[in-house]
């Protein structure tokens, strides 16, 4: 079998192989063979360096949100900003210290260039904490040191013992905080190894590091340049000739640009570091730091605690969305929309074979089936153990060539559902048609679709089975962040007005749901304009948490915030009817 | 400096380690020391193991363009489908024949499971393409065998070897085909390795291989369930133990469960293996196949030819993307939107040092700066070679705690801007405002986005610097796929009307422009709706290609298919005004 594989016309010749620049002779290397048993030392850089790669960085408020969901996870050393660099840093890392919002078992981390003003500013910043983390660095790498700073290496050594120093003799104007050090020989993966390990150990003289007073060396792949067994080698390599070792935590913090971080630091902690620095959802520069859900969570895979709490990934994902204003992306591991889905007949088969074949042995063995081994094949994971489900999603018409249910109800229909709403109603649509078995129109799907979360709209009255019904709004905004809701509202079979007010239509009328015994908390919302012939009606999607249990809604309407309320009112009917029980598919 | 991480509540007594269940014994593994000099064999499986994991699959159009594109980027073995599971796949597979879709020099490759009627269907379908590879494979795994199953393991060998036997005596029913093996053990990463060599080696025999017809064997991580050196291992041991070897193709087939599919391809090619199929952007079950975009480019960046034409990155995104109808996430290694941005500051200095050092020396050797070795810190490679380009991008009010450029939009206008059009917009802001220094309001932002992207509108005389202006349009459509538009157009100084036709009112619009020389390629499209204060305004944002360069253009109107129109106006005048090179910021 012939390889007809050709020469594209890529100019490879501006790139060599890494290996040429930076090698590291390890025939004794011991990483391959070992085995990881325990979490390493986590740290959260969401503050920091997540925040300096976002288009919108993090507003006081969400910073703040971030950083508490950071605390509620279990992180115990969190990088919150580069005070001296920005006095909106400075302002957050005052706030975090005056407001009491660090618990006395987190540590702060603040990041500081070797330069004195700046080390000035940084220990001005951390007044009155109980203890913190200050990180200096300075660029090491030869690319660096020839086009940015121009100067030797005793240059960049000076420079950094310079540093030091500073730090050392500025620890008597924070006499009521602990301080520890961290120091990033920056743009390691660019740096001679002997280089270094030359300048990180002439460093850890000068922090005099203690058994109860370790100094972290950090380790940045701050551009991710090889293979990830090199940066393993690399470490290992590190860890050797580190002086001080046992007072030394050597930490990582990989970036992404190859796509291997995750894969670089489950090497390098292998290969002997002890703590990984890196981002929710690998958020960072370019591509991102490395991922600290998926290291997290695929330690817990093999039965290793990781010491942070996952249980509602789902929380987790919503916050680091509004506080980053980027999407985690469908196939992000153990946390994407579509991660635990399965659209293949096969696989959905031996899917329940295996459901089956666990409540068999749960029986035999009398025991709950939450304290068996998991063993469900294509589901690596209990989805169960993050708070989320395992999702068969049927293909209509895969016979026919015809497409999917949501592609059919964008192309006849103009509607563009979420992909979490797409699969939620793709359970509806098997449900509904499972008896029929053959192919499902797309006008039976729109039946299907109605039916489930249109039904309430009075004219309609063939279809109206859902507790609440609008019928009118109005809405006022004096523009101070308030708005005023009055609507008119059928509860069951009384029609009556209702006003409230929220910071929008959507919590004024969350408030008005409340007056009538429903709690609700607000998942997703989404909005689009509906493109067809030159109307400009729009299509409203929300997830909700009704009275305990996820249900998504939807609302059509010309008037945007009406459509966002009616797709609020289809959430809650469907999540009473699923309530009462009345009808079964409702809990699909 | 203690470690205060503390137990989490996650349930870890459900899982246990990998290497408790599937241990290989390699003391001398040779791979960790290995290095990659050349491609691999590329095998894409877009349109099969991709193409199962979408909510909507591909159309056979879509699905057309996707093998097209695979085609022309230079791979030469593509996974066309599984004829034999469904018609539309079958009917997918015989159109690439019947159409003559298929280069002599590409072949193609159809999966099948080893049941006798499904083996028949699957050589019905290759019946007269020039040559094919039929991809036998059954479920080999432990937890399979228990539970789907419930066969020893004489029983998956028995069926394996019946399917390799059916297919080679239906060899005959294709006399104008050669015919080419790939064997699969399934979920080869949840089976014993003696067993998962015990049945390669036995199918081996079947299929006989040849150094001129040699036989494939797949080894999948169907579920990525460990650290990608255990992947690396067992196919350094499975390439030791495999019979034939020198006829055989060692083939990788990584999910990315655990987010380290891209590092298990490396590792696995390191150890070893020939061969490596994936899909485009990671697509594909779950968390998706490993990325061959990135597989690719990170040869490319140790100077070795990816064999695929990587040049023109930004339309094998958007093809993938429409195929998929999934976005490639922004932090997507070499393509997201913001790999190559730099937002903060020292970065953005440190960029620009080493774009003007690498000028110095062009100069200084009198050659062009192509020529030389890329060297600019935070960006591994030259965007350019991939026909983008790098962004740096400001931070407005940084030191306000206002926000950035693209959240101010959005609060105060509404307008929520695409990616790469904040990051363009963020350039146009700069250059405008850095001659003033200092805080820039809102309104500042506001005045330079409308004078930028909205001058040309009659209503406001002051600003209309457009060659460009749409005084009006009508659409019609006779539901047969064409829409028929008639617009009033000014064109510098006079008004005409203008009709054309095509299958929406942009496409329809672009030949109007043509007319007019304005020669335009659509690169991307967005549309939302305004939420402000319940009207239902749109906004449109086009990318366009004008005349051989890119620019985005936005529209408003109450109207949707017309703001699509005013966002294609305001990209052409963007362009043209470029062009006259009149104002300086054009470029930007």
């Amino acid at each position: 079998m012939k390889n007809n594989q050709a020469a594209s016309t890529m100019p490879v010749h501006k790139y060599r192989p890494y290996q040429d620049q930076f090698s590291v002779d390890l025939p004794d290397r011991t990483w391959p063979a070992n085995r990881i048993t325990v979490a390493p030392r986590w740290c959260a850089v969401d503050l920091r360096d997540g925040n300096q790669a976002l288009i919108d960085p993090m507003s006081p408020e969400r910073k703040r949100i971030m950083f508490d969901l950071l605390v509620r996870m279990g992180y115990k050393e969190i990088e919150v900003g580069f005070p001296s660099a920005s006095q909106t840093d400075f302002d957050f890392v005052r706030s975090l210290i005056e407001d009491g919002a660090i618990p006395d078992d987190v540590t702060i981390q603040v990041l500081t260039q070797a330069r004195e003003h700046l080390i000035r500013r940084t220990y001005e910043s951390i007044q009155g904490a109980k203890q913190a983390i200050v990180h200096l660095y300075n660029s090491t790498s030869v690319l660096q040191r020839d086009v940015v700073f121009r100067e030797g290496k005793q240059g960049i050594i000076d420079l950094a013992l310079f540093g030091a120093r500073t730090c050392r003799a500025l620890e008597a104007t924070v006499p009521g905080t602990t301080v520890y050090y961290e120091y990033s020989p920056e743009s390691f993966t660019g740096t001679e190894l002997e280089f270094a390990v030359d300048i990180s150990n002439q460093v850890i003289e000068i922090f005099e590091p203690t058994p109860e007073r370790k100094v972290i060396i950090n380790l940045p792949a701050t551009v991710e340049m090889a293979t990830p067994n090199a940066y393993a080698d690399s470490i290992e390599w590190m860890s050797r000739h580190l002086a001080h070792r046992e007072n030394v935590i050597l930490s990582l913090h990989p970036h992404n640009d190859r796509g291997t971080a995750i894969a670089a630091a489950e090497l390098g902690y292998l290969a002997g570091a002890d703590r990984i620095e890196g981002c929710l959802f690998g958020n960072g520069e370019r591509t991102g730091n490395v991922d600290l859900v998926a290291l997290g969570i695929n330690l817990f895979t093999q039965g290793i605690d990781p010491q942070i709490d996952f249980g509602n990934i789902d929380e987790v994902k919503r916050t680091a969305e509004y506080c980053n204003q980027l999407p985690v992306p469908e196939r992000s591991p153990w946390a994407g929309d579509l991660v635990f889905t399965a659209f293949s007949g096969s696989h959905q088969d031996a899917i329940k074979k295996g459901f089956e074949a666990m409540a068999v042995e749960a029986a035999e063995k009398g025991r709950s089936v939450d304290d068996l081994l998991w063993a469900v094949p294509y589901l690596p994971i209990d989805p169960k153990d993050l708070g989320r489900s395992y999702e068969a999603v049927i293909r209509v018409n895969s016979q026919s060539g015809k497409g999917g249910v949501a592609y059919l109800l964008k192309t006849d229909h103009h509607l563009d559902l979420p992909r979490k709403l797409q699969i939620e109603f793709s359970g509806v649509v098997q449900a509904k048609t499972d008896a029929d078995g053959g192919e499902v129109t797309s006008e039976q799907i729109w039946d299907v679709f109605t039916d489930e979360y249109l039904p309430a709209t009075h004219d309609n009255p063939d279809a109206k089975w859902g507790r609440f019904e609008l019928f009118s709004t109005r809405t006022s905004s004096d523009l101070g962040g308030v708005v005023n809701l009055s609507v008119d509202l059928r509860d069951s079979d009384t029609v009556a007005g209702a006003t409230s007010s929220g910071n929008g239509p959507i919590a004024a009328f969350l408030g008005i749901m409340a007056e009538r015994g429903i709690s609700i908390t607000l998942y997703d919302y989404v909005e689009h304009a509906m493109s067809a012939g030159g109307d400009a009606t729009a299509a409203s999607y929300v997830e909700l948490d009704v009275n305990g249990k996820r249900f998504w809604g939807v609302g059509i309407d010309p008037d945007i915030s009406t459509a966002s309320l009616k797709a609020v009112v289809s959430a809650v009917n469907r999540g009473i009817r699923a309530e009462a029980g009345d009808r079964e598919l409702a809990a699909v």
